[in-house]
C-alpha cells in the first residue's frame, strides 16, 4: 500500500544524522566569526566568492542586475582577519570520506597562500570538518605543508588527521569555536 | 575643411592629463600588491566584489553561468593582508573634487571596520587618490577617525588631507608604493 504524500514520511536513517551542528560548515564558521566580532574578540570575515562579472543591466528604478557572470578560482583562502593583534588566515574544508582528505579538494593557489602567510609570520591553518565522524579539526599550516610537501600520498589519512589535527569544540554561540584552540597552539 | 577621420586627430587638452599612473586606482594598487607579492615583501589581496547570487545555470559541457546576481554592500574594506608579521587593512578611494573628500563616499560599515582593526592592534588606513592633483595619500585610520568622529564637517577638506595625509610615491613596478610610507609611519 502506498500512502498519500509518502515522500513526506520517508526519513533518512543515516547513522551519522546526529550532528549537533545545525547547518553547513560555512554557516557554522560564519556564525562563530559573527559571535567573535560581537564579543569584540576577533575580526575575521569570509571573503566574497570571486566571480567575473560580464554583463550588468540597469533596470530603471531598481538595483543594478548582474545577468552574466562566472565563478573564478580563488587565489587565496576564504577567511582572514585579526586576533589579539595577529594576522589570522585559514581555509575551511569539508571531508565526506571516512578514509582520508584528498589534496585535490584544496587548490594549489590556496596551499601556496597558506605557505606564504606562514613565512610572513601569520597564523595559518585549515579548518577541516570530517562529516562522517561529526568532528571539526584545526590543522596548522606547518603540519599540513610538511605532509603535503613530502609527497608520500595524495590525501591526508584520517589517522594522520586524528594524530596531528586539533579537535575543535562546539559551543552554542560559536558552533566552530576555534579561537581557544588557536590560543593553545600559538601561545596567545 | 574637415579632415577624414577627424575624430582620430582630436586630442583632449585637459590640464590634468599628465598622469604618470596608467590605469584606475584599483588597477594601480593591484599591480603594486602583485609586485610586493612577487618580491615576497607582503601578502595583500583585494577582496572580491561581494555579490548575492540568485540564479546559476549549468550548460552542458561548459562552466556554470550566473544569470542573476546583485551587488551587495561591503561589510569590510577592500584590501587586507600581512606585512612584516603585522595585519594590514585598508580601503582605497578616489576623489574627483579639488575641495574635499565627502564622507558619503565611504560606507559606515567600512569606517567601523577600520576602527575595529585599529582597536585590535592592526595597521589600518585609507589610500586616497586626489585625481585632480594627481596625488595619492595614505591617511592613518586614527587620524581619519578623529576628524570623522568630531562631526565638524561632512567631508575631509583638501587642506586637512595635505596636512595629515602622507604622500605616496610612484614607482614603475609599484604605481602606488605605499609600503615605504607604512614603514615610516608605523616604525616597521
Amino acid at each position: 500500500m502506498r500512502y498519500p504524500n509518502s515522500a513526506r514520511v520517508y526519513q533518512k536513517t543515516s547513522s551519522h544524522n546526529t550532528s549537533r551542528r545545525g547547518m553547513s560548515f560555512e554557516e557554522d564558521i560564519n556564525q562563530s566569526n559573527l559571535y567573535y566580532l560581537k564579543q569584540d574578540l576577533a575580526v575575521v570575515h569570509k571573503k566574497p566568492t570571486p566571480v567575473t562579472i560580464v554583463k550588468v543591466s540597469y533596470p530603471q528604478r531598481s538595483a543594478a542586475k548582474i545577468t552574466e557572470a562566472y565563478f573564478k578560482l580563488p587565489s587565496t583562502t576564504d577567511y582572514n582577519g585579526i586576533y589579539k593583534g595577529k594576522y589570522l588566515d585559514f581555509e575551511a574544508k569539508e571531508c565526506h570520506s571516512d578514509k582520508s582528505f584528498p589534496f585535490s579538494s584544496i587548490h594549489p593557489h590556496q596551499v601556496e597562500h597558506l605557505r606564504s602567510v606562514n613565512r610572513h609570520g601569520g597564523i595559518a591553518f585549515i579548518l577541516l570538518r570530517m562529516n562522517i565522524f561529526n568532528e571539526d579539526y584545526l590543522i596548522k599550516a606547518e603540519d599540513f605543508l610538511e605532509f603535503y610537501d613530502s609527497k608520500k600520498r595524495k590525501s591526508l589519512p584520517y589517522s594522520w588527521i586524528q594524530e596531528n589535527g586539533h579537535l575543535i569544540s562546539f559551543r552554542l554561540y560559536a558552533p566552530v569555536d576555534y579561537l581557544p584552540v588557536v590560543d593553545k597552539l600559538y601561545d596567545l
